[in-house]
């Protein structure tokens, strides 16, 4: 794997003729971009990143706020998204549900706004509930055009998606700014065999954007993807269908089975994890609006009870012995449940885990550089311009 | 209303000769400041605005630290505070009693001391029990000045009242500012009349501060003020006299009454607003320093009784009807109490809130410039000055 | 006591002679560094403090991330390190346990790279159980060398002890150079008379890293040591041993005694202040590990029984009188048990602490230079030409 820095003016050529239309815009679902976009992203996400690596500060902003809201835990997203506002200027400001007003009656509508007078970016992670996360987002963007429209506010802050109950697209994008560097160009995988797999773990309830950004995402570059998951496990209908029709179009091919081994078979890259049952995750989300915590606790166990039949659903030696080569990329977000090491029994053996432990660890370094990039190019008109000056200039970062 | 871009060296022109004292000192209440140091912190807050507004950034600090201390949940202003500091280059450090060993014996003279060796500008929401909010911030600012005068401290920060029990100077300089723009200026408010009224609300024990604060300063100005109040929900004595000589001394008229139609009768604004009777904030004072969670709930549920004798002290069209052309503009801190909105009953039925929510959104988006403003006057021996150059310099803060 | 501004030019001069190899190291325990690096860590400290108070900015990174990871209550170091990093341009952030996964099962390896892609600096504490504290910070610098070699990371941070088991640098170094500032330079230590007293405190089990901290780094500068303490209140022995070892090679000595008043007799500086035995520390660990309420319950109620027999270990007057002139200069960390004011019984009476209390305060002002310094010494291949043009430059830092 080559990392050397690369050609910035390049890239900075490539960035211009990208014309995408982000500015203004959010980035809440990989879907909702076209192909271009994401290339934006990406293109500009690897710029921002060889600047760093040359110490050129990749300040765009002298002052103004990164509102974050994280109503799950986070610990490598949050610190993705401070490295990233830091990176260009930005001071995040997080919003905590019980330090603020907002669960005090307060509407989306008005928090939105009031959170947003001198904000540039408002990032989210609202994972837990299915069906909540991606309307939630959704209602603070129709909020801050509301505002804009209105004229209560002076520019139009961007949303960022830091993990919905539909996608991760920080992850995704980092996860392909991974595969692309591993492989040396997304032209290449075309035709390399994905196999997105579920995993046991001994935790319920994961969940199931990783995988469902996964197959929507990685079906556009022509992989041939497999998505495996034992009965019952299956991800949300529409991305399904969505991701079919992303492999028809791109030249690649989708299929789901509930044979983790089959899906490995000769597999390029391997992405084992676990996840909730969407029906388990919809039934929570009920139980949870209700404040039904007996009715919680049964359904952990009974979800538990489910996912030790599958027990034998682990990553381990023998299983990528049957990859190419046996040699397939191994792909996780981060943390893994590794079966020795933080759990009895988990998603894959200390073993597979150490073999690519390095290159989980640089697969996560991308994601910070993919937000830098998804903000500046939702908040400037003309980022291919304003990056071309800050090349220019060559401020020092340190020193 | 007219929202453009204001002259800033017209503005500009205007501070430089509103001679005031602000250096060195902090703004806890605006009755202890002349009516000069007020206008300087409105005019210094417009020329922030416009410079925000125009991309040129405000940045007058290099490093520096803005320290925070909220006593009760906060989402406004927090944010404002926050906003206020990174617009003009200073990083906010939050502190909380639970993560501090303030709690562990200290004393406010030498916590005080401890946080302000790199710090500028302490900012203090201390509004829950009556008698002290104000008095620790008093503490807190004679605490630094000693330290300054001892040689401990290499310059003096600045103590700024996010809310105390007395008074919430950011917020009604705030609201000052958006009647300043609604009206075309300070010196149409001569003769309009306000109603400051007490409204129904579900929640007990709300601070006393912004309807003392608005009638205070509000006063000042040549208005007409009613203030309107059940029985038993009186202000602060002191406060009530201060508005009083205010309005002699302003040419307006200030009176009380418990009729809230009477107030709203031919009124230009309205402000309808939740607070606790005096006598029950002194009441669950002295009931919290003793600890006492029983006589706490005692008094919430008589509390509570009491104010749902009221429920019709409630801002409804009939009641807008009866205003100047039934037109009279509404005011609210928020969040408010909107009936069948986010509370069965409450200050204000969703007709008028919805009416008036853009107005209210403007109310709320000069806070963060009024602090910014604040700050600048007390750090900067000549903040005119100052300011001409950065708008000379006209850095870019975006791009 | 002088606190003129120094001559930034000789200092610089001073410095660039004093060849330190702390470059992409880590600040743990000074006895980890030699005299130079010590002497490098306060001139430097000197320099930017001096800077600071001629407004100039000191600012060294344009961008880039100070994450910080609390283990235990703080409020002067935790502002302090605040203070530091926006000093020289860096972005705190804090890193929480329950707001991470890092107690999801996550290896510290794992947690340790994934919060430094952007980070110059880890500033850690953990300080409440004895054995832990050093090695965590041991494990998370040796994971950040271990990244920075295999390519995942860009850069490799500096973790910065903000206080574990073993030692408190940050505060030594900060009392040292008060003591340097007090006695008009280190070569003025020599031969003067240091009492580090245990004192009686109403709270059992603060740290050992105080007393162990202040022995090992004053017995380098030829001071007379005398560490007094009640039977069971040792310090950890290796530590008792490498104060010999330093006093015999500076010149100094080095006495423990059960006896404060012996200790204080003819005392130049007197460090009165309660720790637990190491015996009860080793204990609460063990304990705290099994997570064993009952017997950390019982622990206590013994540990207090047995502090309580020594209430007369008590910093008052007439003790004072015994010292050299009856005026040795009294050092705190800050917070004391000052008796009759935070506390009916502590380790020093109001009339002593009052006598003192500002030199407590200037005491403590160091803390955010030296913390800089670290930084700066451990992120910077040549400190000095870096801050020669700082100083050339002059930007204001203010205004």
């Amino acid at each position: 794997m080559n990392d050397n820095l690369i050609d910035i003016p390049n890239y900075l050529d490539h960035l211009r003729r990208l014309d995408q239309r982000m500015f203004r815009r959010d980035f809440l679902l990989t879907w909702h971009k076209t192909d271009r976009e994401l290339e934006a992203v990406i293109t500009l996400a690897e710029i921002l990143r060889a600047l760093y690596r040359s110490n050129i500060s990749c300040r765009v902003f002298e002052t103004g706020l990164a509102v974050s809201f994280f109503r799950d835990k986070s610990t490598r997203t949050r610190l993705a998204y401070a490295s990233a506002c830091d990176l260009i200027g930005l001071t995040v400001q997080e919003m905590e549900e019980e330090k603020s007003q907002i669960s005090h009656g307060e509407t989306v509508r008005e928090t939105a706004n009031m959170i947003s007078f001198l904000s540039e970016v408002i990032g989210i992670r609202d994972d837990l509930f299915l069906g909540r996360g991606h309307r939630f987002m959704s209602e603070v963007a129709d909020a801050l055009t509301g505002g804009f429209e209105e004229g209560v506010l002076n520019h139009r802050p961007a949303v960022i998606n830091l993990q919905c109950d539909l996608d991760h697209p920080t992850q995704t994008l980092s996860d392909l700014f991974h595969l692309r560097k591993y492989f040396g160009g997304l032209e290449n995988l075309r035709g390399k065999k994905l196999a997105m797999s579920w995993a046991y773990s001994p935790s319920y309830g994961k969940p199931l954007s990783v995988p469902q950004g996964i197959i929507a995402l990685m079906s556009r570059y022509g992989m041939e993807i497999t998505l495996a998951h034992p009965p019952g496990y299956e991800l949300v209908e529409d991305i399904i269908k969505l991701t079919g029709e992303n492999s028809e179009r791109s030249g690649g091919s989708f299929s789901v089975t509930d044979d983790m081994k089959k899906a490995f078979q000769e597999a390029d890259v391997v992405y084992p994890k676990s996840w909730a049952p969407a029906r388990v995750a919809a039934q929570r989300t009920e139980l949870a609006g209700k404040n039904d915590v007996q009715g919680l606790k049964e359904l952990e166990k009974e979800a538990l009870a489910e996912n030790a039949k599958y027990k034998n659903w682990l990553c381990d030696e023998k299983l990528m012995k049957s990859t190419r080569n046996g040699e397939a990329l191994y792909l996780h977000c981060l943390p893994a449940d590794v079966q020795g090491l933080n759990c009895a029994q988990g998603e894959v053996t200390m073993g597979v885990f150490d073999k690519y432990r390095i290159e989980t660890y640089r697969e996560a370094r991308y994601k910070a550089f993919v937000i830098a990039a998804m903000i500046v190019l939702c908040r400037f008109r003309d980022p291919a311009r304003l990056i071309e000056r800050i090349f220019r200039d060559r401020n020092h970062r340190a020193g």
